[in-house]
Order: structure tokens, then C-alpha cells, then sequence
């Protein structure tokens, strides 16, 4: 047993609570869970097959490892890209480390190999490492904290480093970590620099390294960090005192406000903070913070930050579909934070959240082939966005690619964020195919889980394996599952979830045991609050997890989408599971509605009363997908959100 | 006769078309206009009280004067502000001119002397002009015309030079604009530089620069920048071509797009082009893109520009209330290209447009005491708005300062904007009190008006000189208005106006003759165009040229706007004029409402049709003020547009 609880030769995961931490559950390792197909077998094999291949190359054109390279004195050239170029390189190290833990590859090994050598020789004396700022800007190391990334930047190389370590790969990768976490302690710990990274992130990743090494200095760093914020320390980027969450100390900050990724990554790191330190007070401030966000500044997707301008979170019910913001990684780092709310309180809502974003906000950033991706996730395009040079659709790479190599990693680990274990409990929060190994009250136990998730609502579990002991298997009632049903070895049991959301069927479990699952897929009209601006007098679509949206392409011929309305209550009707070309495997939806064009106005396009231009109605058939699956085929319109009649 | 067709002595107005040029209407001087109340009256003189002393003080303290003395030689210390911070002084320089020439002020005139030679000095020997590249970037003068602002400072001192002149202010401020435009001229004309300003406003200043002057060769400069962009000539600004509308040439460009004001202040170029070489492509495109600009992406408020990114335009229909960037000079720059348009066509449709923004966008854009200033002028704001640094209320000053003294210039010479003449006829386009001197059919004639608009609709004119000649009273009957009436010296006469939007009184008038105007200032109700996906379900209120807001300050007690929603049809009381604390004179409008509570979600704030939240209705009294007057007394919210039940 380490400092993280967690068995010898176990291959543990992203976020691994030492035994003293204050969990309500407790994570299993990525390699304690195996996914075998479904959505997120899909999404982890063209992660593997597709993006990872382009993400690697990436680094090699887009200059990290060259910049890193020059920075150790090797090779010519100058500087290219923004000053967290590195930071790429330490998401794509930890995509390839959590890849290589799900199945090893030689590819991603060398990747990893290489890489850390490059960093070893980059890294000063003193355990510092930066490629811009030793490369650029020399004489301002930890001197403009407020835009220099440099804490983002070690943050994102310390959570390469855990995973590297957890899933068994190279020693170098940590050591350069420690060292430069060391840096950092000496520098803002001991020596008392009173500075913070303008965008937070190293708190969480801190307290992870804190984790996997035992040494405490990097919780209390962490610790620090989270304290100090708020009391007008981090300087002034240009971007005002909001934007990077320095307008309030964190336990009086009631919502998320300014820049949404700095905002969500830095409460991933409160919770952090909390479940090792055991205060109380951060947890209630991230959980109040939670209740405002999710109320009054969350997309339908499950997508955060409604703002171009500063990528920030916007005002209450500020929530424009055309041009929601819902940055990708602000949707990983939403999970994150969420993932942490659920270890430290054990209710499902974090976990419906979780299913909400990774099949809606999330899983939207990437096409269909992985090869393409988006970094802002509209809930609308309309077809004149054609006359600006942003088209709105995905490409293969940015020139601030925050994005993409995000994605791959939380892809890579995704098994870790299915299932948790409590004192003798299992609990399932996500439903895909594959099996889980756990030990519930000490047993070791296998669970394999059978189903057709998303696109059908059963899900059926089959213990594989289990030790003869009494233990609780925990299933999540999604909360937009109007009823549930469940039977225990083909008998009826009740399926209504208890406070936290769980069914917990507990008994002493004998191999070939199952549990059948199923869960209301009835497709469903949903309706926005009415302080919602921008969706007033709308109807969207959803079924199971999956929000849907129409596309141009989809609708009859001679109908504009933007033309499209639902009567309230109109019948949804769920066609076959298809195979869509360009798209994959889906569902379609299609509903009765009217074509409602209103000729163009003459002049300004508002009327009085008695002039208000005619208005033509047709019947007609309108059908969605998946949101998520949208832009696959042309760039057209879309719209998540339709007008009611 | 000058090349201008301005009588000598005449205190000649802002665009003053040769003789030559294709008018339908010819403008009037700024000293033909005299306001004497009414909402122009106020304005111009909060704006010579107040607005002035403010401008002309930030002249020194914002650095734009201190940096030109520092391109003189004179003085110590760096550049200060952005690098079109001359620009600020032109504009300011303009508004003083035409302030002194309404009503001569020693200050002034010592401002604009001091300016002048402060200029003088500053001025290359080549005749290049500007304090940033002279100072910080001497090496790169016209190489990064993308984004140096060059040719757009430099065409607002063409203005400030040409009001200078036409004011019958300094002579040496004409000879600095002069020099300047005889070395555009040679660089960009002779020498063949292919370069184009990233910010246009130097097409329209070069016209007029010639209309002053005779100099064709400014107006040749002219056509060749409108005719050289949408050619990739421009360069990459980093924001893309679209942004400074390099994306194609003017006369394929379809719809406005990229950064708002540059599109207009292009637009107002594209259109005095025409004005001078007949060139009919040139109005024709910009009409084109007038109807769909006008018809898909025009606030109800006049105000253009949806976006706070790039202050882009937006795609059509994309007009939302709260985001809403409605920039003060895009509504100025709007205006110059408005007018253009109704001096090429005669059409009062511009004039309608202008009177829109006038009383709305524009109008909003300052303080009641005209010491503060909008940049951005949004239709809707919540009250948790105040959680941002940015707090959205009027501010003394910008550190990018382009609107306060655009303001300025544009009230300063309000009543340029208010009457045309035709071959015999006298246009009245906009309503306020006080006396036009012109010379329909070369009579020199005197008209009176009296009226207490917008507040009343009654407009009384006065022949009080007049040669006994026949000529035409061309009265504009605004596209707002339901019905007029119209008497000629008590009589009633018909009062629907010809295609052009005229009703057109021609007779032999004689000295003391009159005729009464009365407009429908009934209150009306105003509905969005459906595809406006931003105010869906929602109402306006209008009356007379006002559109009506909602602040939070007027509504009853314990009544929060936000949950404010209007029955369709609802009546609308016109409460008695009034003086209100910090707004001054104004007209409220009351209207039978409900305050619509929907408790605040738990979750997420979406609901199935089965899990609606319950919402609770109150009827109570909702209270509107003009728009152009909110944010007056507090910071709290305010709305446009309601929701109807």
C-alpha cells in the first residue's frame, strides 16, 4: 500500500484520493475497467487509431518538442507558438501514458521515451522548466505570473508524469516532475514568492503528485495556491480581476465567472484540496458554486462558458446557442471538477452531469473519424455564418490547440471515470460494455456489463467473478430516466434510486449472477427555463443521455431549417438504429412539424401589430441526430433548439 | 462659386457635394440650421457644456496632444495610448470647429490654434503625419497598413481640416491635411504603393478633401481604395479578411460583414465615390448591401454590430439584446452613410434610418449630463452583470477613446443632418425646433419651427422669409408613423407621402404662411421578424421615433424586471410629460403586465414537459422610459424587449 491506497500492480487512474482522504467513493484504476464497444469503445478506438497519430505528429510540427529541444541547446531555430506551447506536449504525454496502460504500443512508448528525455535535458539545474520562458523571456521567469502559464504548464507536465507512473511508464518523466515541483516549492512555499498562475490548474495537479509521491509540500503548495486567490495577487493580464478568478477569495465566490476553463480547473483543485485536507469550507464553496453554475450558466450539452470575448463564463441564463462558447476544454475540466464532487460526496448528480457532458458538449469536439475537432460548441449555425472567415466547422488542428490533445487524454482514461468503489460497494455511474474488476469489501470481484447503451436503455450486468461475501452493487438512475426497471437474477426488484441517486442492491453475490437494467428511452420535449433569453418560446430534443439537433441536410427538400417549429407535445418517433454515412451508428428522430416562412422584411425586420408581415405554414417531417454526431457531413445549418408553433 | 457649390460666406456643413455630383438632394450649411430645443437642442448643448470641456481636457491627459508635440521634438517622455491616438484629436478637432462655428468660443478657437501648430511642427518635411509611427515605429511607416491606422488617422484629419476650413477656422490645420494628402497621393497614387488601410475612413475624408479643395487627385486616391479592396491587398491583421472587409470587392460584397464601423465608414466612401465620378456600380452595391444589412442585422434601436468579438457584424438575424455591441461609431459612421444615401437618392427610407439612430442607438450612447459615455450600447442588461469587471454603465473615458469624440463632432454638427434642398424644394428630414435658412429655386427663404418632439407630434413651420417664388415644402412622414396630418395655413391638405416618403407642398409661399404637421404618436407594440432567434416571443415598445426600455428602477416594488411578460396587445398608457431626477424631460409609458416567477431549477435549468417548474403570474404595472435615457440613475437591469405571456 503507497501513500494512495492503491494495490501493488494495480494500474490506477487519473485522480487516485490517498486512504486518509475525505471520499464519499472511491476510483477504481483504468485498468480496472475494460470497454469493449459502445459509444465510448468507439470514442477510445478512433482515439487510438486516428487522433493520436495526428496528435503526435503535432507535436513535432507544431513546435513543442522542437521548442522543448531548443531549450536543452539542440538544434536551431527560435521560439514558436503561444508561451504554453509546452503544455500541449504534457497532455499528449499523458493521452499516450493512459493509452499505453489500456493496451501497450511501441509507438507510444517511443513517443513517451523520447519525450522524456528531451524534458530531462531541458529542464535548468535548479529543476525549472519552461521552453518559452527559457527560450524567450529569460529575464522574466515567475515575473508576469499572471499571463505566463508557467504553473498551467507544470501542472499539466505533473499529471503526465502520474500518468506515466501509474500506468508504468518511464521513471524520467516523473523525476523531471518532482524536480521542477520541488522548484516551485522552494520558490513560492519557502522562499514566500507571493505570485499565482493567472490560469489555474497546478492545484489539482499538485495534490495528484502529492498523491503518487507522499510528499506533502505539493498539498500544501496546492493548498496555498487555493488560499491565496482572491486577495488581488495574480496581477492584471488585461483581462480585468474576474477573468482569472482573482476578484474573490474562493470560499466567498458564490458562481463561476470569467474565463470558464481557468474557473472550472481551479474548483477541480478546491475539491482536491478539500479531500486531503479535510476543509470543509472548500468543499461547500465549490458545491455552491456548483448549484449557481449548473442552474443558470449550462448549456443543455452540458457545455460551460457562453462567451467569444475572454472565453468566459457569461451572466446568469446567458445562454446563447449561436454563440454559446462551450469551449471542449472546458467541458473536460467541467468533468474533472465534477468527477471530484462525486468522490467527495457520493451523490449522482455530479455523475449525471458527467454522462451529460461526455455525451453532449464533449463528444461533439471530435468528427466522426477523430481526425477533425472543435474547440467552440454551438448549440446553432446558421447557413450565412458561411461569410466569415470562421466557418464554424472542425478542424484537424488550432494554433492554440489547448483542445485536441485534451481530449485524447481524457479519452484514454475514460474507464476511470465509470465506476467507484465505497466501503463494500460498487458503484456503476456510466453504462458501457466491458468488464469491471473491483473489491467491494475485500472481495475480489469481476463484472461484466452487456448492452446497447446509449442507443437502447437495457443494461445487463453478469457477475463474473465474486468471492461469496455480502457487498452492494450501486446502480446510477440517470435523473432524465423517467422510471426504471430492474430485475435481480430474472426477479422484479424496486428501481427507484435512493436519495443520492443510486439503486444499491446488496446481497451476498454468486458468480453468474445478473442484473438487468432498464432505463425510460422515451424521447423527450424539453424546455428551457423561462430566464432563458435565447431559447424563449423553443423545444429541444432529447433521448436517453443524448441531446439531439437538426441539420440542413436532414430535413426535406425545400425546407430551411431555420424555417422549422414544433407544436408543444408534438410525437416524437424513434427510427431504427442505422448506420449514417459519414456519421456511424445512430438513432434518428423525427417529429411532425411546420414550416413556417416569414418573407423577408423590406426594411427593418420588426413590425406593429397591424403590420405584421404574412407568415406561410407547411406541414412537414423534421428530423434530428444526435448532437454530438453533427458536421460530419456538410456545414450547414444546425440547430439544437427549434421554435414552438 | 467654389468646386463645392457653396455660397460664399456660408458656413458649409460636413459633405458637400460639388456641383457637379449626382445628388437628389443638396445639404444645407451647418450655418443654414440653427436648433433652438427640443431633443437636438439639448443635446448640442449639454455636448457644448459639458461633453466639450471633458474632450478637450483628455486631449492632453489620454496623450494624444503630448504625443504630436513629442513627434515635434518638444517635450519629454514616451507615446502613450494605442496607435490611432492622433485620431481622437482630429475627431475632436472637428467637433470644436463645428461648435465655434455655431457659436463662436475662445477656448475653442485657442484649441483648435494650438492643435494647428502643435501639427505644424509635428509634420514630416515630406508631409507624413503620425505621432505613433513617427515615434515608435519609424521603420515601419506604411509597411503594416493591416493594422497602423495610417490612412485612418489621416482622414479624420482631412475632416477636422475640412471643418476647420469650412467653419472659417485656422487655415493652418487645412494646409498640415493638405501636405498629407499630397503625400498619399505621391506614395499611394504616383509611386503605385499597392497598400489599403485596415480601417476605412479615409475613402469618404478624401472626397471631401477634394470636394474642398478641387485637388482631383485626392478623389482618384479615393475611388482607388475602394476600388483596391477585396483584392488580398490589405494583409493579415491576425483577425482575418472578412474583418476588414478584404474578403471580396466592394461591388460582390452582398451583406455588411467583419468589424462594424470599418464596414460603414467604407460604405459612406463607396457612396460619396459615386457621388463624385457617377460611377452607378458603386451605389448599387452599397444599396444592395443597405437593404440586407437594414432587413438581417439592425438593431431595433438603429444600432448596427452584434458582436463583442472582432465588433464584428454577426450573421444575419444575429441580434442579441444582452450582447448586443451596437457601437457608438458604428451608429455615427452609420449615419454619414446613411445620409450619403439620401443625398444620392432622395429617398427618405435613410432618413428614417437616421432618425432611428439618432434617438436610439446614438442618442444612448451619453449621459443625460453628458459627462459619460457608452462604447457599447446593448438592448437588454441583467442585474448580475455586476458580477463582471466590466460593469456596463457609462464611463467618463476609453482608453480606446474613438467614441466620445465621434459623438462630439457628430451632435456639433446635428443640423447638417436635418435638411436638404432639391432644384426647388426644401426637405425637412428631421423635427425640432428652430429656424433653416436655404434657397429653393433661388429664393432665399427663412422657415420657423415649433414643435415639441418627439414628445408631441405636432410640428408647426413658419414662413418667415421668402421671395415669393414657387417652391416646394417636402416634409418627410416618418415610416413609423401610422397616419399624419397636415394643414397649410389652417387648411387641410393630404397627407400621404410619395414613394420617395415625402408628403411635397409646392406653391408661391409667402411670409407668414404655415403649415401643421401632425404625427401618430399613438404608442405601438412592436414584434421581431420570427428568425430573430434572440427575441423570440418577446415584444418592444415604441412611440414616435423612441424605443421604450424597461429599467429595473421604475418597476413596482418587489417586482423584478426580469420576470416581467406582456400580454399581446396590451394597451399602452402615455403617462404626462415630465421632469424625472438624473433622466430629465422625458414621456413614461405604462402598460398592464405580469411579473412571471419561475422558481430557480434545482439542476439544470431544462425541463421535460411532465417536470415543468410551476411558475406563479402577479398582474402589476410595468413602466417604460426612452431607451436612450436608461442607465441614468442606477446600474441594475434593464430590457427592451419582454416576453409575452
Amino acid at each position: 500500500m503507497t501513500t494512495s491506497g492503491v494495490r501493488a500492480g494495480q494500474i490506477s487512474g487519473p485522480v487516485v484520493p490517498t486512504s486518509e482522504a475525505r471520499v464519499a467513493q472511491r476510483p477504481l484504476g483504468v485498468g480496472d475497467v475494460t470497454i469493449t464497444g459502445g459509444l465510448f469503445g468507439r470514442w477510445q478506438r478512433i482515439n487510438r487509431e486516428a487522433s493520436m497519430a495526428l496528435g503526435l505528429r503535432q507535436m513535432e510540427e507544431a513546435g513543442s518538442l522542437p521548442n522543448l529541444r531548443l531549450a536543452a541547446g539542440e538544434g536551431e531555430g527560435e521560439f514558436v507558438g503561444y508561451r504554453f506551447q509546452d503544455s500541449d506536449l504534457y497532455k499528449q504525454l499523458e493521452a499516450a501514458a493512459w493509452e499505453h496502460a489500456r493496451e501497450p504500443a511501441p509507438e507510444l512508448a517511443r513517443f513517451i521515451a523520447e519525450s522524456a528525455e528531451v524534458l530531462v535535458r531541458a529542464q535548468r539545474a535548479d529543476g525549472y522548466l519552461n521552453s518559452h520562458y527559457q527560450l524567450v523571456k529569460p529575464d522574466k521567469i515567475y515575473a508576469e505570473l499572471e499571463y505566463s502559464h508557467e504553473h498551467y504548464c507544470a501542472g499539466h507536465l505533473f499529471q503526465a508524469a502520474v500518468a506515466g507512473a501509474r500506468a508504468g511508464g518511464d521513471e524520467r518523466l516523473l523525476a523531471v516532475a518532482v524536480r521542477l515541483a520541488d522548484h516551485l516549492v522552494e520558490v513560492f512555499l519557502r522562499q514566500g514568492h507571493p505570485g499565482i498562475d493567472g490560469h489555474a490548474e497546478v492545484e489539482t495537479a499538485l495534490v495528484e503528485l502529492y498523491r503518487l509521491t507522499g510528499t506533502r509540500p505539493y498539498l500544501e503548495l496546492a493548498e496555498k495556491f487555493v488560499n491565496d486567490r482572491g486577495h488581488g495577487l495574480v496581477g492584471d493580464s488585461g483581462l480585468g480581476v474576474h477573468y482569472l478568478q482573482d476578484h474573490l477569495p474562493v470560499r466567498q465566490a458564490r458562481t463561476a465567472v470569467g474565463h470558464a476553463v481557468r474557473q472550472l480547473y481551479l474548483d477541480a483543485g478546491v475539491v482536491d484540496v478539500y479531500l486531503e485536507t479535510g476543509d470543509e469550507s472548500l468543499l461547500e464553496c465549490s458545491i455552491r458554486r456548483w448549484e449557481d453554475t449548473v442552474a443558470t450558466k449550462t448549456y443543455l450539452t452540458g457545455g460551460m462558458g457562453s462567451r467569444h470575448s475572454g472565453e468566459s463564463v457569461g451572466d446568469r441564463y446567458e445562454l446563447p446557442s449561436d454563440r454559446a462558447y462551450s469551449e471542449t476544454c472546458a467541458s473536460i475540466a467541467a468533468v474533472h471538477w465534477n468527477w471530484r464532487l462525486l468522490l467527495a460526496t457520493g451523490h449522482a448528480r455530479y455523475a449525471d452531469l458527467i454522462e451529460r457532458i461526455l455525451h453532449n458538449a464533449f463528444a461533439a469536439s471530435t468528427s466522426a473519424d477523430g481526425t477533425r475537432f472543435f474547440y467552440v460548441n454551438p448549440l446553432q449555425r446558421r447557413d450565412d455564418h458561411l461569410e466569415g472567415d470562421y466557418l464554424g466547422r472542425r478542424r484537424e488542428w488550432f494554433a492554440c490547440a489547448c483542445c485536441p490533445p485534451n481530449i485524447m487524454r481524457l479519452v484514454s482514461s475514460l474507464g476511470h471515470y465509470t465506476a467507484t468503489t465505497g466501503q463494500d460497494v460498487l458503484y456503476v455511474h456510466q453504462y458501457a460494455p466491458g468488464t469491471i474488476r473491483a473489491e467491494p469489501a475485500g472481495d475480489r470481484i469481476t463484472l461484466t456489463t452487456d448492452t446497447g447503451y446509449p442507443w437502447d436503455g437495457s443494461v445487463r450486468f453478469t457477475v463474473d467473478q465474486a468471492g461469496g461475501g455480502e457487498w452492494a452493487l450501486a446502480l446510477r438512475i440517470p435523473g432524465w430516466s423517467a422510471s426504471a426497471r430492474l430485475t435481480v437474477a430474472g426477479e422484479w426488484v424496486g428501481a427507484v434510486p435512493d436519495e443520492r441517486g443510486y439503486v444499491v442492491l446488496r446481497r451476498a453475490w454468486r458468480e453468474g449472477d445478473t442484473v438487468e437494467l432498464t432505463l425510460d428511452m422515451t424521447p423527450r420535449l424539453v424546455y428551457p427555463h423561462r430566464r432563458i433569453d435565447a431559447v424563449r418560446g423553443c423545444v429541444a430534443v432529447e433521448r436517453g443521455p443524448l441531446v439531439y439537433c437538426f441539420e440542413q441536410i436532414d430535413q426535406e427538400r425545400g425546407v430551411e431549417l431555420d424555417d422549422l417549429a414544433l407544436a408543444p407535445g408534438a410525437t416524437l418517433r424513434v427510427l431504427a438504429e442505422d448506420e449514417l454515412k459519414g456519421v456511424g451508428r445512430t438513432v434518428r428522430i423525427e417529429v411532425d412539424a411546420l414550416a413556417v416562412a416569414q418573407p423577408r422584411a423590406g426594411g427593418l425586420p420588426y413590425f406593429t401589430g397591424s403590420s405584421t408581415e404574412p407568415v406561410t405554414a407547411e406541414r412537414v417531417t423534421a428530423t434530428a441526430i444526435p448532437y454530438f454526431q453533427w458536421d460530419n457531413r456538410d456545414g450547414r445549418a444546425m440547430r439544437v433548439w427549434l421554435p414552438l408553433t
